[in-house]
């Protein structure tokens, strides 16, 4: 009987196969193939329209961002292991012979290397929360973004890429607007994945909080019921793929970055994040390795 | 009399003011509007239509690389300073406390983490040479490529942005052709850039090689005239931006990837490379920073 890992592999070796991507010798860091970027572009589109009624501010955002922004958003101490900082060569000309014989001899050449202010952006909305006002205005604000995450996970599922992009609704402001938001785009992102033809299904998320206390904060995750996930089928039935997640951050960001309301309250936030990738492989998968061969209503609301 | 750097400070103050950039706190790392993400995908169409007789393969490359490509292109030997690699927290339960003592005392946390098998993606077509074949066929290879950049550093010029997107045209092969490729898109890139109304001159290249041998290898690239740069004065007549660069690489990527030609020579390779940031904020500069009041000429061109 072939394992979940193994399905993971077979799917990646027709991905391969098909040129849809191209390895580049290390898992989950893959070169794309236009293919694959027409379908993102379609879904790009269709969560565009879904969200159109929200007039939110659009925003795109960089890969790498401020490595403070790691601290302030505390998820160098929840995701220690899937966070990413960026080193460089600072040691002027003194070191670089340094530099050199560690590179003639073969030795490991990134001791010569310090960490830089940088970081790779962790999640999609991060990057936001610092850039807007302390004082929010009445109704709270609405943000579609566009960002790309890092999360340090190597792995032959090709559903889990280390570098990966996701496209947000965000909005910040009052806490039953937070959750409202967060409750309809549970419902739009369920309409938005059975209109592509993909098997949905709405669960409450399980993240992987490390380390010691990580268990407790996964249980409260859990039995606070914060974090919805729209999951579909890849290449387990037992362990499905989450395509798309919506999330109550509750006070989470309001509180790291002092944002308040009007009535002088802490701001609460909620964010929902598609993931490009994610959903172009389930299609890739439950619609066949070429996008020629798709049911043609798919296809229509990929690109109409 | 304002100096260039204070030019630059104007200029991206004005880009602030109108929201097409958004600061992180970082010189050279920004938000992006959706109006300049318009700019892009126009440039990015014009640029793939100019190319549309290539019949190229099309691929689109992540931030993120292996890291031993940048030993395999020699970039970290001639650009140490201006390279990035990933670190990422490896130290399991054991050190997670060492961690937290670090985040909550304020230290530099950076210490705790350890260099991953990852870098951030130095040149856009650099992640290409792995994957080729190394016999290639008759005549060489083609590929439109979509790749984003990573430099170390920081300026408050906001074309000189320390993430940017390269869009390019590569050819891998005979050295005859290599070199038609090259002067055929310095051809091509000159026209592109004055149907859009910008300043454009094509000039030889001179980069900022590290280290004492440096000054040797730029005088090399000068009087081998290989790189050819087109350049636009943004904020400065004296100092213009290169927007778009062409270059002849001659055997190097060749000797590095074990290139071979039909005939058992060593492949020659050149790229076109087109920013589409600084291409975006040349038009901003030129015809304004309301792509709503631009000559509609120009404006039919990007989006027709």
């Amino acid at each position: 009987m072939r394992t979940v890992r193994d399905e993971q592999e077979v799917f990646r070796g027709e991905l391969f196969e098909a040129g849809i991507l191209v390895p580049t010798g290390i898992d989950g860091v893959y070169l794309r193939s236009q293919a694959f970027e027409e379908i993102v572009r379609g879904i790009d589109r269709l969560v565009s329209a879904a969200g159109a009624d929200e007039h939110a501010t659009t925003l795109h955002f960089p890969l790498v961002v401020p490595r403070t922004l790691l601290e302030r958003t505390d998820y160098i101490r929840s995701f220690p292991d899937l966070s990413g900082t960026v080193s460089s060569y600072q040691g002027g000309e003194l070191g670089y012979a340094g530099l050199l014989e560690a590179l003639d001899t073969a030795q490991d050449w990134s001791a010569q290397l310090e960490s830089t202010d940088l970081a790779l952006c962790s999640a999609a909305c991060h990057p936001l929360y610092p850039t807007l006002p302390t004082q929010l205005p009445a109704g709270g604000l609405r943000f579609e973004v566009f960002g790309t995450c890092f999360r340090h996970e190597p792995s032959p599922d090709p559903a889990r890429m280390q570098t990966f992009r996701q496209h947000e609704f965000v909005y910040v402001g009052d806490p039953v607007e937070a959750r409202r938001h967060r409750d309809r785009w549970v419902e739009r992102g369920l309409q938005l994945h059975r209109s592509l033809g993909l098997p949905i299904e709405a669960v409450v998320a399980n993240d992987p909080f490390f380390g010691r206390f990580g268990d407790i904060l996964a249980a409260s995750q859990i039995d606070e019921a914060l974090k919805i996930e729209l999951v579909s089928p890849i290449c387990s039935e037992s362990s499905p793929t989450a395509l798309t997640s919506a999330n109550c951050h509750l006070e989470h960001f309001g509180l790291a970055f002092s944002l308040c309301n009007p009535d002088g309250e802490v701001a609460h936030s909620a964010c929902v994040g598609f993931g490009a990738e994610r959903i172009t492989l389930a299609l890739l998968h439950t619609h066949g390795i070429d996008p020629g061969d798709w049911p043609p209503a798919v296809r229509d609301r990929l690109w109409p």
